[in-house]
């Protein structure tokens, strides 16, 4: 893909509310104005090139030969072409890739633009076939099929009755795949449909300028004498068709000077999150985004900023996220399909009032999520807005049930603190960090109080092509970190045999530390916390599954913190669902959802908790919604005939029909992918058995990864699911989280252009320490990462 | 408005992808075959009913009377009629109002449905005209003008070369209104179009049952002969349309089915903020909301649960929105508007990343908002997702940003605390309620920690006719409170003259205070937070503009907190920019964009704030988003060369482009709105001074509140832009937030049905201890609030 548009090259793309519209006749007469045009302030003359991708009917019907006559100045190009005058899917029972397709339109253009002299100005208009969702060869929609380019849009309407709705239905068509229409182009007759366009859309956001043309005359059975009158009314009209160029000519520059001033107001009026403003260098400028990419502009002063040659025009930057812009994205950038679902909604709802309502969206994800992630414990979803929150709810959750547990016992209790492992992060709210270890997040926080003990974590990472477990010393009583080594990833997830050494290293270690916290020091807990499987913002930290396996079983079996068969304050609530030793809580919001390629860790772990919270994938990346799941048992504990005993939490936008829309829409989604197979081939190369056993392994190539570990400046790596984390080996400078050596790395990922190979692609990454992430989403196709990972693999290779 | 389907009646209708696509043939076909068909269970007769709301070449076209030809069971009725052939905007020059046509269509089908007899099924179909977007005779387009209505639609595609486009692009259209399609009708022809959308449309969720129908019979110039080939035409089809309506009554039922499940799901899956689930009884049914009004189906199994009356129907209650869902409506539910923005940022972005990153709708956003709430003092802008989050960034920029200047004055502190009013709630996480003082929402949280001094606030209210003041004896060093009168709401907010005794009070109390904490008790201090004007979840609570402005001002005039011209950490902070005193932050989350009439609460108080959050109205009510805006000098107290010096604060969906995007569209709605003078009669009838000019109002009228205002059971009324909200005289049961008084007033509120007279509504309320409350839309129309009001006095009065 390539966005081509520049200060001396302009785009669009036409298309049209209908077919039999005049699509064809206004394409030529606007390309044939673009070339008889000087525009610009330097009056340099223009060169037009016209393109059709897709042409039927052909030879009786070509629109290219159409233009080449009426336009000879023009350069023509079409590119695939058939003889049934119907509609491309019928036309052809061998349809070629919509990939082929797209590349050879992108490389028409491309071509030509290279064509030009250094001073030449250029014009290339790509006209489509039938309507605005008239499907192409292989049945996908237009509409979706030229969104990768996104190019600006003339949108043709229908001047006949009735063509004020078409007109306008594919005007909000186009907009919801998130085209710019700067152009709005019909003729008039009795109709008038451009008068009540005109009226309406002035109230429309980006509305595009309409433009009335002369109606062309009525086709003559004489074909010299048609061609004649046809290149009188090209001569006639010649100044309406100049003055669409001119207008978009305004709103092409309009866009750019727009693009090249975002970074700078950007920078006086934003304050990012996670930013030390001081350091900020170039600001990355998103124009758009789609699937896995993210269209980025460059523009001359940022350029210059950066060092980077002093050629005074801006260029584009097509680049993969590879931070799936803050993990949150499951199905692409900009997906029809959760457009559609959020739009809907919308529609349908807004936003509703949600205590003591129903709505079918909040409901049928409530189900789905306990179908899922919640299968076999959950029985209770609550919404909120964002992981930090669903864990705020978490530990309101625990912390009262807990409370409740020891009064009932008749045991006083201060305030009750949770058992976490050293390194978590569960968010940036204040309760949120109080259930974290310090670290450099916190310190700054003048309210943050460390409510809890946090367990080191044995920890695991691939290395010269082994999974070696590391066991702290302060465990086994040792100098030195003890080491485990196995060569298969799913092995790492099986249940450890009953001689495996390890058991009894932490069954001690953490019976003996609970001992001493409760009975020494007299501190009284109400929850475990933990990010089951990876702690991901403490720096992609892999803990051995089968220590959080044993710290969850050992404070289930744990007799200090009351028995496990205590009723609670309501005497209904089963014991059989009651929780045993401490309510546990897994924060899922990084882990859950698949990112793992599970559904979720503590399917990985084999482990179920008491309460878990569920954000990021959850929306497909699209929009903030999350969850907090949990049992009938610490649910139970809230009811009473007094309000002020229930959980007095909420936020306004309590599950918003948007989220709750697009969660179902989502979490359909990565079921359907998980049982059609999509990762089957993965399984298989990292040794996990097919859907349905238990298994683990990476979307990243094994032979990659494998390479990786065996460099000398990585500590080794992390291969989960969609996630690729490199522990850089710091050689100098500082370590942690104020390590730079990530950093460098993704500087250079970044910086690589994409337009000098078609095989390339710029990666937009995120330094998080001493640690290189990649995290590709659910649908990235192998070939987009095997690009990402031949160019990873030329960096840490100091190629290039 | 009026929902009308149920068990025994069934409504639809009919949009066409485009005209002259065999609307009229297929509506005739379908009720033809509804009014021959005995459907459901018990195989009773349905009586059908076709109805043309609007016609145009009448009486040379009328579809009702081909309706009547052709199907002459069927009853039929034709409203609006026009003799010229063209769309109804050009038909006539004196349209009639869209809420008159709306209402003959409405009053036409209930007619009909009135007419039924006890075990009669009722079929009733409506025909619209020209395609999906076309306009009715006031311009409004089709999709829209009928959208209250919601009815399920039979979508009539288009067979021809081009009709892929056109179906699918109207398809969309309908979607992103919020109508449901469970029917998509075609004929069948060469252009095979049903094949494609069959495939196509297999994928989308919620998809329609594809229909392909016979083409009909090409017309013939003889009359007789062309009816003669229609009648056969008709009874060679009947079993095709039989199947339609067959599967459109599954379709029917199948809602209604889901609809009544949907309680007893959501009472069993769902964990509702805020609520005792012990003592929840009816649980409100949203099937969707448009504009004010939520409409919502009472199941038979809840009304009989709620000790109503036996009727085994499920009946629809469309209900005014008051609480306008949890305080989150400006500019009405389902608004087409925002969904328009919400889906085009969607299609553009998805979600894309933010941390050094600009896209336009975030920094456009920032802009705006600088140059609205930020006028004349912010100058930085920082995201997050909802309120609670939005108070703990403030809290964090301003707790660090002072005891930075502490540590620079050589003062040592400990955990600095905030300057509070008592009463304020700014939040459900642990951070925001720390910053509380304590109540009912934080007794029960084991981490909940008063951080502060909290004054008792001067109040104000409207009773008797009168805005009182009362300042707490405390204040006075008196028994009784001290109350001062007016009768002109503005003058409430104008700054008093020098001689009010009010200021002096306010003054020394508010000094002596600030002395006693920081020199007797050695308390720091890091930050004032309050609610400017309305503190909202804590009770509707009116603080006397002039306390808070007295605060503010002795604040920053207090020696005691380190001088005012003291330089920040970074050297190169203009003083003059710099806070004075402690930064003072504004919660301005409830009160801020446009909610109380002005852009701003501070705006009302004449006082600019060094920080401000805003989060509800700023997106419309569609979704979640929440901004802190602060200066200059509170930013560049974080900037250095060390990451870690930076406010590490974030959340993954940090400025989505879609809830930036909305936003955009509804503050630039709001600017509009008060431009135009949208509120100037209730300006006026309040006393104020138009727009440009300081005043205040309220959207509720005039005489109404002041009717309020003296009724025995009314403590006093706070009428405050579209904020009205009455506090009950509790004369016995439990007072404050464990009242139950105002729930009893809501109950009654929302149990009178509306399908009983035009004239009223329920009225959807939700409890705030002892008061009642009622919150416009920044769009709802006098006439609906006049409904409300209506219901609401005479409930007041007992008549209800």
């Amino acid at each position: 893909m390539a966005h081509l548009p520049t200060r001396s090259f302009q785009a669009y793309q036409v298309f049209a509310a209908n077919t039999n519209v005049g699509k064809t006749i206004l394409s030529t007469g606007l390309v044939r104005a673009a070339a008889a045009l000087s525009i610009g302030a330097d009056k340099k003359k223009t060169k037009a090139f016209y393109v059709k991708p897709v042409q039927t009917g052909y030879p009786v019907d070509c629109d290219a030969r159409h233009v080449k006559t009426y336009a000879p100045l023009v350069e023509t190009s079409r590119l695939y072409a058939y003889p049934d005058p119907v509609s491309p899917h019928i036309a052809t029972s061998e349809p070629p890739p919509d990939t082929e397709v797209l590349q050879a339109t992108i490389n028409s253009i491309r071509t030509f633009k290279q064509s030009l002299g250094q001073t030449d100005k250029g014009w290339a208009l790509l006209e489509t076939a039938g309507g605005v969702n008239s499907p192409i060869m292989s049945g996908e929609l237009q509409s979706k099929f030229y969104r990768p380019l996104r190019l600006p849009t003339v949108l043709i309407g229908d001047s006949h009755l009735g063509g004020i709705s078409t007109t306008l239905t594919s005007y909000e068509s186009l907009h919801q795949y998130g085209y710019d229409i700067p152009a709005l182009m019909l003729f008039d007759n009795k109709s008038r449909n451009h008068q009540f366009l005109e009226r309406y859309l002035a109230k429309a956001e980006n509305r595009p300028l309409i433009h009335v043309l002369p109606s062309p005359p009525e086709k003559l059975a004489d074909l010299k004498a048609d061609a004649e009158q046809l290149h009188e009314y090209y001569r006639k009209t010649e100044d309406y068709f100049k003055d669409v160029v001119q207008e978009l000519d305004k709103a092409h520059h309009s866009r750019l000077d727009r693009l090249e001033e975002l970074a700078d107001k950007a920078r006086t009026s934003i304050w990012w999150p996670f930013t030390q403003h001081q350091t900020v260098k170039e600001v990355t400028v998103i124009d758009s985004a789609y699937g896995d990419i993210m269209t980025t502009y460059v523009d001359p002063k940022e350029k210059a900023a950066t060092g980077a040659n002093g050629n005074q025009e801006g260029t584009w930057k097509e680049m993969f996220d590879g931070c799936a812009s803050w993990w949150t994205q499951g199905l692409g950038h900009g997906s029809p399909a959760l457009t559609q679902s959020a739009a809907y909604a919308s529609g349908r709802y807004g936003h509703v009032m949600f205590p003591e309502c129903a709505h079918e969206p909040a409901v049928k994800l409530a189900e789905t999520l306990l179908d899922t992630v919640g299968q076999d414990w959950a029985s209770r979803v609550f919404f909120s807005d964002n992981g930090s929150t669903a864990i705020e709810v978490a530990l309101k959750m625990a912390l009262k049930a807990s409370q409740d547990r020891y009064a009932n016992l008749g045991q006083a209790t201060g305030r009750v603190e949770v058992i976490g492992v050293d390194g978590g992060y569960h968010g940036d709210t204040i309760g949120a960090m109080n259930a974290c270890s310090p670290n450099a997040y916190n310190a700054q926080v003048t309210w943050y109080k460390s409510h809890g003990h946090w367990f080191s974590p044995p920890t695991v990472l691939f290395k010269d092509s082994q999974f070696q477990i590391m066991i702290p010393a302060e465990m086994t009583n040792s100098k030195e970190p003890m080491k485990i080594t196995t060569d298969n990833l799913s092995s790492v997830f099986t249940k450890p045999a009953a001689n495996d050494p390890r058991l009894e290293i932490y069954r001690s270690h953490i019976r003996e530390t609970l001992t001493r916290l409760t009975q020494q020091e007299k501190r009284s807990f109400g929850a475990v916390l933990m990010e089951p499987v990876l702690m991901g913002a403490g720096g992609m930290i892999w803990v051995d599954p089968a220590f959080q396996r044993c710290l969850v079983e050992e404070v289930r079996a744990f007799k200090g913190f009351g028995t496990e068969t205590s009723p609670s304050k309501n005497a209904h609530v089963p014991v059989k669902n009651n929780w045993k030793g401490l309510p546990v809580v897994f924060d899922e919001v990084f882990s859950g959802c698949w990112r793992l390629g599970r559904k979720s860790a503590a399917d990985m772990l084999q482990v179920t908790p008491d309460i878990a919270a569920y954000a990021k994938l959850l929306t497909g990346g699209l929009i903030t919604l999350a969850t907090t799941l949990t049992t009938d048992a610490v649910f139970n504990n809230f009811l009473s005939e007094t309000k002020t005993d229930a959980l007095l939490h909420g936020h306004s936008y309590t599950a918003h029909p948007i989220g709750c829309a697009v969660a179902n829409t989502s979490l359909r989604t990565y079921r359907q992918m998980e049982s059609h197979g999509d990762a089957d081939q993965a399984r298989q190369d990292w040794g996990a058995q097919p859907y349905g056993n238990l298994g683990v392994w990476s979307l990243w190539d094994q032979k990659v990864v494998d390479k990786i570990s065996r460099m000398d400046i990585v500590e080794g790596v992390v291969p989960l699911g969609s996630v690729l984390a490199i522990q850089m080996r710091e050689t100098n400078g500082p370590s942690g989280y104020a390590s730079l050596l990530s950093q460098q790395v993704q500087r250079r990922l970044r910086e690589k252009e994409h337009e000098d190979s078609e095989m390339e692609v710029a990666v937009f990454g995120r330094p998080l320490g001493n640690v290189v992430y990649m995290i590709a989403s659910q649908v990235s196709t192998r070939e987009q990462l095997a690009k990402v990972e031949n160019i990873l693999l030329r960096t840490l290779e100091g190629k290039l």
